[in-house]
């Protein structure tokens, strides 16, 4: 299939590979045109603007955030000016609720179709083809973009025709990594301060009922006190929530542990943490009880 | 081995099955009489008073909350003036950090061990011999009861020497459950007003970094909005929170999600939730975000 | 002087009679004209639209939230374009930090003074010229404003050069007013549900520590149950937290009863309270406790 | 009258001496005896132990916490043993709901009367007279006290023939005292980051809607950074905020700012701060926002 591939960043680089290798004719771009090196070395065509790209049947994008994402969509080169009627734009990141309704309705008056399809997974995923994939839009559209899906991921999982939908399972599902890492957070200040080991008792935790990816791999970090180099940096994570409260409230919906997430993001990025790894608020239970900060 | 067995509940009376099969010689003290009797049909010894079933190497207490621990073990007729220098109580049950360590000190006046070994399983695990078991305490007593732990869990972690850190490793982990419950419960309500289905968000959970006992059990209830009959009820999550709360403010640590846990069990139980599963506590959120209860 | 006043709700309508008794002479907008008779009867004259009350020395603007005033403020027929270069604009609602900001500068650009006014009173102040004031923008352009003040409130606070400080007092202190409308219905919550008269229990705390206007008001409301009419209806206050945690994001300052507050009114607007004076948030904890709704 | 004082600490000591200067005959008991002698030097009977303090119409008990008020009462050379039958013990410290419910039913057995009386008040207020009483009791008791409530307090509200309705009123008294603090902190660290001056800020909140001695006093304190030396002490606090958490278990009410607030007091006190005010809580406002701490 001819795709066009906007974004090549940690994950996006990973997942363009993944597309080569499955044998579709990728044209990639990215502001920084280093980072494409690898890709045109595997085959990719190099495009010099983001409407290059837009040429084929699907073009997917892995934008850092809404306003980069709506940038390069709108205004005069802008990706939905080039995209020909029937092609699909297909969003892997994690954007706003309201942003993937408003693209919902412009690719809509432009005649091209629109899927939101963000992933579960950290890069190491990404690269290795085996991300989740969680996917909403018209149905044809989205059978038409399964084997760009089987190429980068080991599951993709069809949540509804609103492609809005697939966004909010992606925020919900962030906030609850971010969750575990609070309440983790929380659980290794109070059992470290009265003497046991934390790599013991995250052996503990992951050898009974939390014996699941989000315990481990975030358990680690915790328990070794490591938040660098950040997978998932503090400020990434903050507006991931914010996002998540910002559906909620547009659905009325309280969620009070979000509102302690986004409050331990805050504190985190206030006392100087922009760099490191989300995982870092989990020092924050150990402070307010008083701990010194872990080192690796 | 000869051993005693003192609180025949749902879990207690699994876990004495278990001792019996193994070959252990067991007594078996419980307030109603008529939940022993499947055990007295397997061989066990049934007793009148907890005090006769102190008279072998191990007495295993499983009871309720610390004050009916209380009651049994400290007075005349009381376990620790019945139990013999040199035999071990094992308190298996969730009790308070502080109690444990009260019992340590009395125990050792009475030239007595004192072995802190709580589980984690529900009543089914309890049944099966597959718990796991979280066990504190000198060392060499931990070693005598080893052939016992084997007949009842599939698995044992020594955490220390201090009996107390296995009650607060326990209670911890407790904690950690709850708060499962409560932000599946937040995720949820938000995606279920939206229109997603629970039952397929909770797949894609489960499929990808939730894959843990711990959220598909209870991911199942919320979905399923099943919290009758319950498994653990809502007036034991309040006292193991609380204790776990207790805990933690004797060790100064602020743990803010153990405090919203505790307003919602409180809230659930002001609203008449006395004989609800825990899981329950999830409806609030969705109560709060305006959704009409579910039911099975 | 010659004054603009642009917005004439409850207490724009209060603010611009004040100014007309004290013999300012008065174009006023708003755009539903039947508002704006009582005034005309006084000597006010009528514009058809906005740009039509920006011919004097100073316009104020009094309106609901930032898009309308952003509607009004730009575009063609827009009150920027409409007014002339050294006249002042006087925004004497609660608008956004960041809304105050960028109107410092298109108003600097369009070589006019900006001044952030808002208020602290009710309608009632507003009708009586008891209003309170908080003020920032250039020292000039708040002299040149001085008699206008005067005219409509009992005290103005200078509070800085950059008139998103003024914004910014504001809304901590509509957040504030929130926090008091919370922790006394935490507190009404407990003692009521023990037995005590609410009423006098409030006539305790205002003889003593808590004799402010703030708790006298909306203690009265609470103990009364008394929540419609509205003074201050639900969804601004909603809108005001929504735009101090906005401000306090900015800044990176977490506020943890901020959070709290947010959730409590989005879970009365989920419940229905649309029309709901703000101070209903105080039944939520009511409701918490498994109190039924009281009614005036 | 003829009246015991036992408990002669900041707040004590100015008490007794203005039950003195009203003409009553006041025996006194302190631990340590050396505070005890201005009020012998004014006529003041010193007494060697708490029973002694007993032999008159009603003793007066202000003393600090639930312990040491049930081992100076309870026991052969208790309070309870040496009061006369008829006489009436009027505890005016803050206990806790569940003490002073036991307390009722003590005093009944023993024919004495009890009444709960506790006060709202810094020392200043006890030693000038101008202390606010809250109290609770049967009818006829509360009327025989009167004339010492007026020699020690400005004004006496009755809330009840319930004891512990008086304890639970004083209690989330100063719940609402700390939730005050919280607030006040937020905001400071809110609008002091912005570059507001927090002392010009508190002069605009005490002049308009929070008038009220609670933010006067607090806000000074606030303000200035000035937590030493402590009038009442983070310890004392933190006792307090648990009795009413506890209060509000026993009645299933959630409290979320308290909650908090418990957090909050928790963490000053693992980060050191055992000797400062509890209004020191507002520094960790200002801390989560990555601000330094302040000084007097």
């Amino acid at each position: 299939m001819k795709v066009g591939f906007i974004g090549l960043g940690q994950m996006g680089a990973g997942m363009a590979a993944n597309l080569l290798k499955a044998g579709h004719e990728v044209a990639v771009f990215n502001r920084t045109a280093d980072k494409t090196r690898p890709l045109i070395e595997r085959g990719a065509r190099l495009c010099d603007r983001p409407a290059d790209a837009c040429r084929g049947d699907v073009v997917i994008s892995m934008l850092a955030d809404d306003p980069v994402l709506e940038s390069v969509l709108l205004g005069e080169q802008g990706m939905i000016g080039a995209l020909g009627q029937g092609a699909i734009h297909v969003c892997m990141a994690t954007i706003s609720v309201d942003l993937s309704e408003r693209l919902t309705a412009l690719h809509a008056e432009a005649s091209q179709g629109y899927v939101a399809a963000p992933v579960f997974g950290r890069p190491d995923a990404a690269g290795s083809g085996r991300l989740f994939i969680v996917a909403a839009g018209a149905p044809d559209a989205i059978e038409r973009c399964r084997p760009l899906f089987d190429a980068m991921g080991q599951r993709t999982f069809v949540v509804g025709e609103r492609p809005q939908l697939a966004s909010l399972v992606k925020l919900s599902g962030n906030y609850l990594i971010a969750s575990v890492i609070e309440t983790l957070g929380e659980a290794m200040a109070l059992v470290s301060k009265a003497g046991i080991d934390r790599h013991q008792y995250l052996e503990i935790l992951t050898s009974t009922l939390f014996g699941a990816p989000v315990y481990k791999i975030y358990g680690g970090l915790i328990a070794d006190g490591r938040f660098e180099p950040a997978a998932f940096a503090a400020p990434l994570g903050l507006k991931d929530i914010r996002l998540t409260l910002a559906a909620a409230e547009a659905l009325r919906v309280p969620m009070p542990v979000g509102s302690l997430l986004r409050d331990r993001l805050l504190s985190l990025l206030a006392q100087g943490g922009e760099r490191l790894d989300w995982a870092a608020i989990s020092q924050l239970a150990a402070q307010d009880a008083g701990q010194p900060p872990r080192s690796a």
